[in-house]
């Protein structure tokens, strides 16, 4: 297999250590398109928006994008107005950098909320980090966006759109897992599509909500939360503006980008042991079914014992018993990969259990959830609650 | 400081051993009234309700109650016709061997669920139980409802009532505390008061609405959760049947001994090392500020850093952005006990934010959390989230 590649034509990247972080990692990245690029995005709908999402959710009404500056280390929100100046700052810094229109760049920020950015070093680093503008630096940039994210989580997929070869490439940083909505993520995406506005926004919609919105609920994220699309249209075909034959190609490749990013952050969510997949089934309509999974995936009870490899699937009936999706208890079956662990509401037997018990002693598995109760069904995507979670999550700023 | 006494006119008390728990410790309780006692509970609001729980929902609507068997170790929850036998099968051997009507008794259980209750120790345990009754025997009882509780949790009361001394003694076990609803909560009560029932439910209503719901959010609470208030009339008053001067007198101290019982849960939350209330003022509504309350008091996150003794008001602030709640992020003011820490949703600087590390290095603290949208008030008691939270849970079972 050969290193993955992530060069597309008109993008260069960069990332450097201005020194946000304390540690000395890489805290500062920048993307850059030679020419200007159509840019969609998805927002947290967290009320308390960090200063460089208030920016960009204005900017992107502009259709186009050039450059997108980005920190971790620190997230630049509830830091008021200033807050606003610094964020505005950064992206002045960058637009005259690179002779470019200020209106055209976007900022991105993930880390400590209500600390002011530490402006003179990301002023001081802004220089370098266009200076070393290459075609290789993707992984330098993806570098710039960790924070306690233990591996790089990064995408890359090709396809032919009118008999162009196009690239699409992503990257994400991860997020505290046990609400995963509760920590930051940020994944942006690059490609030399050309894909109307208004389309490439439907586009990072529908694939969002089979793979971000899988591993958050709605309404509930972090102040900074942000996904960016910039499709540059270096690929050279005519710009797709429906969802035609070539459309859907490039939908379907963007989904499944998308969701190797989501299911990436889940495997790395802090502390994590597990990867399970949260499968509800037979639920009186979508809204039960998704009630229902996420009751699920968010019991602490639920994911603690799976940390503990205890196949308490009463922890299970509770949350489902307790999450305002119809149901009837003693109809309910319940499985562990292929395993029947309840049917019909009750424990199927010591037997059983212990072969439950064995599925959930592997690294990724799977809850199936028959509720009988409709056709509906949602999957969501989890991890387990471990000691480590809390132990990260407790010494976060220290 | 003598010791508490336990003893109320016409009750007695006892607990064994009968070998449910693996551990040897007392596993199996009873509570008589050598009266028939007027009775009041509230149960569950899970849709997945434990065999007792359904039994003791329809006999309290008989108004009376002779006898309470409880047993620790084993839930009787998800296990189907069965279990509703064997919950009938404990009461009935209960009043065959007390010589009283089986409706009469109430059956409550607390532990593992989805196992089969062990009957044949059950059973050859209950003798045991009716011949060990005394009026000192409390405590006895007290220990064999508890489960992860790390210390017995029992409170007591006295008043006079139309000249005549009365008494109320309460037990709790606690409950895992990180979403205190959904582990069991059991909390048995005896006065020798006389209450009519309607009145008795009222008031057992309205005390719980300032105790046990406020370590609990509506709707979400185990497959067991009981409370129950017996009051015999042995203090010999005219039965009270109205909330007038003798009704406020009893319903303010039932309402004190509950609190008491509710914070004791609290603190003895599964692996909690603080004991913090979350007071949210300046709502425009009560369910705001409930909401906004309750995001706070679950935000794992939030709970973390109060184990790690850090500071981190930004994770507060991000969870008011996402309770529903509604707020203007840049008029939240926010203090660790009389420390204001945040001030128009910004940070007010190193020097404060010291003496707030100060105050959340405290066993016991207040947030409280300042709206400024409206007038409405809510309080929640909760815990940090600390690495023995997720120890105690992940192995519960074995």
């Amino acid at each position: 297999m050969k290193p993955l590649d992530f060069k597309v034509n008109g993008f260069l990247f960069s990332g450097i250590s201005a020194g946000i972080k304390k540690d000395g990692k890489r805290d500062l990245g920048l993307i850059y398109s030679e020419v200007p690029a159509r840019v969609a995005g998805l927002f947290t709908t967290n009320a308390v928006k960090a200063a460089p999402v208030r920016i960009d959710m204005e900017r992107i009404k502009g259709g186009f994008c050039r450059a997108l500056i980005v920190n971790s280390g620190n997230a630049n929100a509830c830091t008021g107005r200033q807050g606003l100046r610094d964020a505005q700052r950064m992206s002045y810094h960058v637009a005259k950098g690179l002779g470019i229109d200020e209106k055209r760049v976007l900022v991105s920020s993930t880390g400590v909320i209500g600390t002011p950015m530490p402006m003179e070093k990301v002023e001081e680093g802004i220089p370098n980090l266009i200076e070393r503008l290459s075609r290789d630096g993707w992984m330098e940039t993806v570098e710039a966006i960790m924070t306690t994210d233990t591996f790089p989580k990064v995408e890359v997929s090709t396809c032919r759109i009118k008999d162009k070869p196009v690239k699409l490439c992503g990257m994400v940083k991860g997020a505290g897992m046990m609400r995963p909505n509760m920590a930051t993520m940020l994944s942006f995406l690059v490609t030399d599509a050309g894909i109307k506005t208004s389309l490439l926004q439907g586009m990072l919609k529908e694939a969002a909500e089979t793979s971000f919105n899988r591993i958050t609920i709605d309404g509930e994220t972090s102040t900074n939360d942000t996904v960016l699309i910039l499709a540059n249209g270096k690929a050279g075909h005519s710009l797709l503006d429906r969802m035609d034959r070539d459309g859907k190609i490039f939908q379907s490749m963007l989904s499944k980008v998308c969701e190797g990013l989501a299911k990436a952050v889940v495997k790395d969510g802090e502390g994590a042991t597990k990867f399970i997949e949260i499968f509800v089934k037979g639920a009186r309509d979508h809204e039960d079914a998704k009630k229902a999974a996420y009751a699920i995936a968010h019991s602490p009870l639920v994911k603690t014992a799976f940390f503990g490899q205890d196949a308490n699937w009463g922890r299970i009936l509770c949350a489902l018993g307790h999450s305002g999706a119809r149901i009837n208890p003693d109809r309910i079956d319940l499985f562990f990969d292929k395993v029947p662990i309840v049917k019909r509401g009750m424990g199927t037997g010591p037997l059983l259990e212990e072969r439950a018990s064995q599925v959930i002693k592997k690294k990724a598995f799977k809850v199936i959830v028959e509720l009988h109760q409709g056709k509906s069904q949602f999957s969501v995507y989890t991890t387990d609650l471990s000691i480590d979670y809390v132990k990260i999550n407790a010494s976060y700023r220290t």
